[in-house]
């Protein structure tokens, strides 16, 4: 046994607010907008990285980042990490026996620091999310970075329909329409895991050596789910910043904006007022004589502004992604940003000169996310939000996961999650009726603790508070291996991220203590495998 | 804690016999015959309750049992259980969002001795199998006997593609061909129990109330692997006579014809002789001029025999049959028969006065199987064993359980397992191609005992050793949750039979046992529950 200690905070993460209350806004394409805005942000952090559909709010304002993370992929190789390209045919439905064409999954392969099979060398397995491989695996430097260490084979699957793992031989062909894209679920792509790593293992004669599960946000609930419902395939899983809890009423549903929210109080109470303020502010404009064109101005749109609600979208979007990548150092994950991003947003809207205008408060704030390298000219706003995007599909079938605002403890407009008009939306869009109890059916959720305890073992919920995400994630310690790594100035599944010189001390005490527990799985693992051989 | 007496025998299960070496069965055509035995013993135990097309082997001679227990069902509603019969809308995929039509999936349910959702009443859920459920009900007393002293919901859910059960309308539809019969699977299955038991759940206010599965032979898998794939769903199984080792090279191929084998040694070894001896009696009389008109008539066939492979088959079916059902008292679960069967068969074997032809002894022998009652006037054989059965196609693409047997160690020809054969067998049967790796990718199974020790709890493996079954099932205790109780007098699933006056107090034990590892885990879940609610 080893021993290593664990940062726990006990506060609850929804800070509930006393703030002046911000006057209600009930508008039906209000609602309607929060909406699309509640399924969709989870989406945009990820799919960035799919360049063929990539149409989903926001997007459409990083199309340079876009661009730099285009689907062909290989012009961002990261050169630091050195792997092979394979690919594995894997059936399109593996629990049917339908006759369908089987499609190439992407793989990326490294067995430069594998100790091999006649050492039981472990094979650490990034469990591929909604977007192309190589961008996650550039992104994800923590596994090549303690791959030697650990003498391990290093295997990065891509996510069946992203990337270039598509089905019916091509993206546009994949997703042309809700037959196509019917076989875009979750258990398929854990399915698809399961079976590569049972070839992989064949192949490589690495039938005991132990498998070790990564994967961040989306990548980290399909880490934990896979622990749970293929125990037999991997030892033990690192879910990082995984939401598995934001399903049905499972936590409330005000989570998510209350910590975006709260990232802003934190680091100034009249910067979270100014936002809170602003939504009015712009209603009342658009409303006005010429107040389209004013808030076009103000906002330095590329296009006349048709609706104060793209303009909702565009800012919401900013400070939920500013939330998530609220970093501590310089980083370019979705948007080239500063150190702290969030604290540089406050410092420009609280830092204007007194008696400037709200709205231009803001608009110096939002260009930190938007404009950070200063180098764009004005910008576009999407008004296609509900482009054939992966992620939106996701969330239209199994990935419902509802989500409120409440004026009284965030900094955004008052929404009610309205289930009837997200169905018809999604009707609208895919043809698709949502399935919103499926993931609970199929993966437990409401008794998770019960069932973690009882049937999980190793497996680290790893989880930063300023990430949104955290509210709908694992935050409590489950059992003796089945932990919660909760930092306090963490965001989106930063433990995962290649090191850097700017690292402050609790990130690499964090990483040190997932480090610590995996070797304690891979350790557990041989003496009883030792045992085993023994008998 | 409770304490409770489990029953252990340490004896290898595969008791390898020295008698004299059979002489080899080299034919192609053996070879054939006994690879379509192999797949399709575990089929007819069961599929006979599937009246639309239970064509395969031994099935055709039990016609008259057919028509008995024929899939509408009514006329042989246990008149001592008392049920509604009502019905539920079911995906055909759950694990795509094809747009296909719903089906209506049976289930029976009394709610006659349930406590309730205040009291936390217990819902007793048994996995219905490849089968009409009815009959599955009425041959599953224990769980109506106990249901009452529990308080406990019973419901019987049936088994997609089974009984009144059919996708598409009818079973005529249902099983029109490969496309059509592609989602009968087992995790469509344990998916529609795990639905189903959500719906009735939120139906009954009944969120809290502990599942309890029962299952026997695969309804056995089904009730173990469900509680390893959905433990949120339910609180423990009880597995009887689960072969869910028999898969790949888990377990010795030879396991199951030795130990129907040793079902016929341990009564008499001069009988075994004669059986083991009979084989190349019958193909030497079928090679000889009018051998297969002497066959014919020795064997009172109602048609001519086309070729002595037809004869194999229905003697080894008889045989392996009468193993599973080798019950100490007089039952009508597959026929008509005595208490301990193969004693009978035996005793007549070995009855027949000295110098009698060794054929006439074997027919005088399985007399006892096929037409105890005497009414027979002459027997019919299968020309067809490849009918479009249900459990032939999840035997064709699952559920492919390899089967070879060993002169040395068995009564039977030697036979050694060709996938490849089976393969060809299937794709030119249903077109269909198998996925023999595919239940241990997605259940786990070759460290199953690792696998049950760390996520598996509250199950129990019952298991008798004269069923031929046993040996693919779990004969060990794997933790202090995850039981084996094995009867060494004990056949296939008995304890889940109803009770009789001329039960053996070995059975009435492991019944009470049962009982109360059962009483064990609903009493642990409402302590736990309790303490929530006192939290």
């Amino acid at each position: 046994m080893y021993t290593y200690t664990l940062r726990f905070v006990s506060e609850d993460v929804t800070l509930r607010l006393t703030v002046g209350v911000a006057r209600l806004l009930t508008s039906a394409k209000m609602v309607e907008h929060r909406l699309s805005l509640s399924t969709l942000v989870f989406s945009v952090a990820f799919i960035i990285v799919v360049s063929y559909s990539a149409q989903s709010l926001a997007l459409k304002h990083s199309s340079r980042f876009l661009g730099k993370f285009a689907a062909t992929g290989t012009h961002f190789a990261p050169l630091q990490f050195h792997y092979e390209t394979r690919y594995f045919q894997q059936r399109l439905d593996h629990f049917s026996f339908s006759e369908l064409p089987t499609f190439p999954q992407r793989y990326l392969i490294s067995t430069d620091h594998w100790v091999g099979p006649q050492r039981l060398g472990p094979i650490f397995l990034y469990c591929g999310n909604e977007g192309d491989i190589e961008w996650f695996a550039q992104n994800t430097g923590f596994v090549w970075e303690i791959a030697p260490q650990f003498g391990a084979m290093v295997v990065f699957p891509e996510h069946r329909y992203y990337g270039e793992s598509m089905p019916f031989g091509s993206a546009k062909e994949a997703y042309k329409d809700a037959t196509t894209l019917s076989y875009l679920t979750t258990e398929q792509a854990l399915a698809d895991f399961s079976v590569l790593i049972t070839d992989l293992k064949q192949n490589f004669s690495a039938k005991d050596c132990p498998v070790v599960l990564f994967g961040g946000s989306y990548g980290g609930m399909l880490a934990a789910w896979m622990r749970l419902k293929y125990p037999h395939i991997a030892i033990g899983a690192l879910a990082s910043s995984a939401p598995i809890l934001q399903f049905e009423d499972i936590v409330p549903l005000e989570t998510f904006y209350d910590i975006v929210s709260n990232n802003f109080k934190r680091e100034s109470f009249t910067c979270f007022n100014y936002i809170k303020q602003s939504w009015d502010e712009i209603t009342s404009t658009g409303q006005t004589y010429n107040g389209l064109e004013r808030l076009t101005k103000t906002f330095n749109l590329c296009q006349k502004l048709k609706s104060t609600v793209d303009l909702y979208d565009w800012l919401e979007s900013a400070y939920s992604y500013l939330a998530m990548v609220n970093y501590p150092y310089p980083s370019d994950f979705l948007m080239t940003l500063p150190g702290h991003p969030i604290k540089e947003v406050c410092r420009r809207i609280d830092g204007v000169p007194a008696g400037t205008n709200i709205l231009e408060r803001i608009y110096e704030g939002v260009n930190v996310y938007y404009n950070y390298t200063g180098k764009e000219k004005c910008f576009e706003l999407d008004d296609d939000p509900h482009g054939m995007s992966g992620w939106n599909w996701q969330a239209c079938t199994e990935m419902v996961m509802p989500m409120s605002s409440n004026q009284d403890s965030s900094m955004f407009p008052s929404y009610e999650y309205n289930y009837t008009s997200f169905q018809e939306e999604c009707l609208n869009d895919y043809g698709v009726k949502p399935r919103p109890k499926w993931i609970t059916t199929e993966f437990g959720g409401h008794d998770i603790h019960a069932t973690l305890k009882k049937f999980g073992s190793n497996i680290i919920f790893s989880n930063g508070l300023l990430d949104p995400w955290s509210g709908g994630s694992v935050l409590q310690n489950i059992s003796e291996s089945v932990v919660s790594l909760v930092t306090e100035e963490g965001a989106h599944h930063i433990d995962l991220r290649p090191s850097t010189q700017n690292d402050p001390h609790w990130l690499v005490e964090q990483r040190e203590t997932e480090i610590k527990l995996i070797e304690g799985w891979i350790s557990d693992y041989h003496q009883k495998n030792k045992a085993i051989f023994d008998m």
